[in-house]
């Protein structure tokens, strides 16, 4: 064996180059027994947590935000280590040196950095703003210096919403397991043996790459160096379990110190930290307790990250989430279970440390999953109602069994997998458009080219005359809406780029270019009640569309009824085809979401009456969601319907936010219900730290 | 007319959108008369001139460099207006605040700025550092960071020399008449049109396109800040030759304040501004004198243009030239000469105020200029070593008629042709290589991949063998040469794009992809004493050749003797077709010159002897010259040879420096010969200010 540290594993292909699940496939031990395991929190777990709500209360009271670092952006050498209470942390490192200050992060957009600070009354300093502005460009001016008139129009009138041109796109899970497995020297010979290889016709996409790798080997040394701050050499691996759990977390630690993106996830670690905690208690070199007590405080940590966002933000995201999304369990493609006792031990912080929306603990679902551990999540659903499902089912065919989820449903396996975040197409709105030829129904602006408008002008609206002006704007907006994320994450590399969670990916990656639509349901029903029942539009002075007056009862989505299924679904199939038709950034893959958790009240608000008999500024339904109060069939046909949507043409995942009443149920509290489908709970407000 | 400025021109298609050579068919007055009108030297230019020969002095007694500004990184806006002495100064405007204070140019690589300023006992300030290590990436590190370790490999070991990675490429001139004809806000205006017409998908390459039209408005409105400090309008056209002047000199100063290029020069503006002078004289607002002056004026801020260099960057260009460039004359297409009265007046400089380097007053010779001219060009070049003459009736068939010479020898049309700058290949190295199997005959280090070496042992060498491998190893070198420059220019776009020079371009610009070759005569040569002398290796202790013994006599090139001429034409046909054969970046046009005025010294120092007979470590000779004291059958007999190479293979140049004792003309002086021959000459050493 290369290292002592890998002293009692079993050895493979991961020995050899990097390959993280050969090293779980070989070395992990399912666990399909029950809880009865499962230790309380440590004295030092209390006390730490005490500390956090007691930091979290003052927060509050300081208006949002307790301090934040002015003048120093942060990278991920920049702040000297911080503690929450040293003596007591079993996982160390802090976003900087102190407990809940912010960090400085003005490399997305320095005006965006202004702007959040001051809106919780701090202020960058003029040194941080001058070297901004004069000499180092960021990723914000990028994308406006190349944004065409057409793209500035489609952000403004909100029928693309939540583009990351003016915060980090995220949605990249680095593979932090490595630095635990391997440390930085075996790493950083790694990337090096990989720009060997990248060589001959330097064609631009050669050259951004072997420049990238020389920052991913940067970051790797940067992060030696921020480890060894707090005590660790993660030069080399991780010889047990306490430093397998900080090497971890450190990695995590500084791609989140050098980037704020919308969605930082975690990854998928439980199981892989099994394995060193299984070999130390096997050596009897820790106790349950303390494995408990690592899990407790890694979680921990990941409650804390915070990022200081703009009240614009926060409205679009309904609070300021980080989506440390970590997933749990799932099967092998042996058939075993990927459960482990840590899988276990991860649920088992919402015990021991109370509720808490993050890290957004995530099941991957499978119908194999061991019986304990099944009866275990409900239990915790029911009691903590902060965790999601996914349907690892379906996803470990596309994406075998070592993916994880980054925010709340776009899969990717992990080290090998990167998406573009894109946002979403207000797909509603794009139906309004279709009606009116382009003339936004609130601003009253030409938005797309002057299309022809519907020609029945107060009469009965046309179906068939709908539904190909509909697809005309679809194919508009899909070109505009491409065209804009090109433009995004060509800048996005070139002004932000990601080293510190590069680093620990493949060098040859493989990149999604994660599309996606909102209001998918206000779509489906207002098609189907122009196709089935009668629709009359209702213009102002000016003779554009801004109401509808609809006669007669027609088919609604959520109640398992193909007429109106059926629509959603070709919207979706079709909608995506036409995102495919273009030209997308690295040649990544063109993927899509059905999604928005939080942001439906906000496209509620930018999106006039609709067909559907919707008014303004009435929320969309989250998700794939059928519209609230619509599905009246009863759970089952409301779930049918969603399950009825292609995942091949949402591969970014399908999102449905589920809530039965307690009652249905025979439990006291509000749950979380889990399904047999792509699915993610929305986490509710009550839950939230803040 | 859209602008009163404009009053008393001709209209044209220059009115209506960017067209400066329109402008100057419509309005010029052709001059073929003497040089009796000139006038000499008004009080305040020679007081001014006094005033920067002492500055001069002290420049030298200071060692070098008489003050840098440490902690100002330059910007077309980073200093106030800086005067020589305001009351007397016709046309304004310096580098800094200062005249002599060098400017902080840290964009191109900060520890080479750092270098340049430590050589010359000045510290650049912590700040200026930390911004541009911690904040802000260079070029230099963004080439450093891609490069392979084969680009490493061929830097180090001198096979390829003076690439552009450590300092700005220059070569790119822009049309600074634009300022003048057309002022910011119509320009702007263009920009804006222009970019709307880039749309659809977006491509990467249409990305950058619009970011970097965005950066040429941002610079031609800095440029009307940094114009306003002088008190000149330039957002309107100027409005009388003061202002023409002015407004191109402050177009070219934004230039130079934003860019350190290795050649930096200024155009062909002599018989543009030309026309507000005719138009002020015709007018009666200003005499001859004042005219001149405002000629000697310009001129004399071209004289002080100056960069802080590195001694190694010294030592390659045997000094700091900028190569001001100021091309002059030549014929129109309409048959028409474009030798202007100006023509005379920016020559008449050199009397007026003495010989200088710079600006490098070019002569685009034709055999149809008019006599009095010619006349006035030979006087001028016997009594002041100070100019240079290339062919306009090659260029004119190529390059049109409104071209201008970047550096010594690169044309390309104005406004529309830019190049990106590639330094050379050392040919004559190359062809040891091809002798050693690609074994370095100095270092001893492998720098190729193992070629085979030549296989006669200590026998003769074999004519045939050695041309089948010297292309061999041109083949590989060629590859890794114009990779090593598609990193290079790839990295200057990302990192220190020229927008104040660009925005004086048209948007959609033809970009020459500039390699270039050193050594030919040595090359040629060679070949010649190989194919037909005895020559034989000399090898050292392991078996690599160090040296060569030639028996009998060979045909040497710049005798005109078609057996080697051939060879030399040859090897530049074979070399630009491998070039040819490689994707260059931005899809520019690849060209060559068979160049180096000044660094066939340096060549020398890094090339073991050659088989031809040149000893380690003797100079090569310049450019496409015949080596020293081998052209043995006179003057004609040289310039044939050298006018044998194909011009359409070395479109970038092809430079011969021409000296005949004074006897053989019967003057007194060393002059520099006009040919009809493309032909830089060569800038007398004791003809520089330094």
């Amino acid at each position: 064996m290369k290292y002592k540290q890998w002293e009692g594993f079993e050895t493979g292909f991961w020995t050899e180059e990097v390959d993280v699940r050969d090293f779980i496939q070989k070395n992990y031990t399912p666990y399909d027994g029950g809880d009865d395991f499962l230790a309380g929190p440590t004295k030092a777990t209390t006390k730490l947590w005490d500390m956090v709500m007691d930091l979290t209360k003052k927060e509050r009271e300081a208006g949002g935000v307790l301090d934040v670092d002015s003048d120093v952006p942060s990278t991920v050498t920049s702040h000297a280590a911080g503690f929450i209470d040293k003596k007591l942390e079993k996982v160390v490192g802090l976003q900087t040196d102190k407990p809940f200050k912010r960090a400085l992060m003005p490399w997305g957009g320095i005006s965006m950095a202004v702007q959040a600070n001051e809106s919780y009354g701090f202020q960058v300093s003029d040194r941080v703003k001058e070297i901004f502005t004069k000499y180092r460009k960021t990723h914000n001016q990028g994308v406006f210096d190349a944004y065409t008139p057409d793209m500035r129009k489609i952000r403004r009138s909100h029928i693309v919403t939540g583009l990351p041109d003016t915060y980090g796109r995220g949605r990249i899970i680095g593979d932090y397991r490595r630095l635990a497995l391997y440390g930085t020297d075996f790493l950083i010979e790694q990337k090096i043996k990989d720009a060997e290889l990248i060589d001959g016709e330097m064609f631009e996409e050669k050259i951004r790459l072997r420049e990238e790798i020389t920052e991913q080997i940067n970051a790797l040394k940067d992060i030696t160096k921020m480890a060894a701050s707090y005590g660790f050499d993660v030069s080399k691996p991780a010889s047990n379990a306490v430093e397998a759990f900080n090497f971890t977390y450190l990695a995590y630690l500084a791609a989140i110190k050098q980037n704020n993106g919308a969605a930082e996830s975690f990854g998928r670690t439980s199981s892989f930290l099994d394995i060193y905690l299984e070999r130390d208690l096997r050596n009897k070199v820790i106790t349950e307790e303390q494995a408990q007590e690592l899990v407790d405080h890694l979680v921990m940590k990941l409650r804390i990250v915070k990022f200081t966002r703009t009240p614009a933000y926060n409205e679009i995201f309904s609070g300021d989430p980080v989506w440390a999304t970590e997933s749990i369990a799932g099967m092998g493609l042996d058939g075993r279970t990927l459960v482990t006792k840590t899988s276990f031990r991860y649920i088992h912080t919402l015990s021991n440390m109370g509720p808490s929306p993050e890290p957004n603990l995530t099941i991957l679902w499978s119908t194999n999953l061991p019986e304990g551990f099944k009866e275990f999540c409900a239990k915790y659903s029911i009691m903590y109602s902060s965790m999601q499902y996914e349907n690892d089912d379906i996803m470990r065919t596309t994406h075998g069994d070592d993916y994880a989820i980054a925010c709340c449903v776009s899969p990717m396996k992990v080290g090998k997998q990167m998406q573009f975040f894109g946002a979403r197409t207000n797909l509603a709105k794009t139906l309004l458009y279709a009606i009116n030829g382009g003339v936004d129904e609130i601003s009253k602006d030409q938005v797309s080219p002057r299309f022809e408008p519907v020609t029945t002008g107060d009469g009965q609206l046309n179906y068939d005359e709908v539904w190909m002006k509909f697809n005309n704007m679809m194919k508009w907006v899909a070109d505009k809406y491409v065209n804009t994320l090109n433009v995004i994450h060509y800048m996005h590399d070139k002004y932000y780029y990601e080293s510190a969670e590069m680093c620990f990916y493949d060098t040859n990656v493989h990149r999604f270019f994660a599309t996606g639509i909102a209001g998918l349901s206000v779509v489906a029903d207002s098609l189907s009640a122009i196709k089935y029942a009668k629709v009359f539009p209702v213009r102002d002075e000016t003779g554009i569309v801004t109401s509808y007056r609809t006669e007669g009862d027609f088919p609604k989505y959520g109640n398992d009824d193909d007429r109106v299924d059926q629509i959603a679904k070709d919207v979706v199939k079709i909608f995506m085809n036409y995102v495919r038709s273009h030209f997308t950034y690295r040649n990544s893959e063109a993927t899509m979401s059905v999604l928005t958790i939080t942001s439906n009240v906000v496209y509620g608000k930018s999106t006039g009456d609709t067909p559907c008999g919707r008014r303004f500024p009435e929320a969309f339904a989250p998700g794939a969601n059928p519209m609230h109060g619509r599905d009246c069939t009863g759970a089952i046909a409301s779930l049918a319907s969603v399950s009825k949507i292609p995942f091949k043409h949402a591969a970014d995942g399908i999102s449905n936010t589920f809530s039965v009443i307690p009652n249905a149920l025979g439990k006291d509290d509000d749950l979380i219900i889990n399904g047999d489908f792509q699915v993610s709970g929305e986490i509710p407000e009550d839950a939230k730290i803040k």
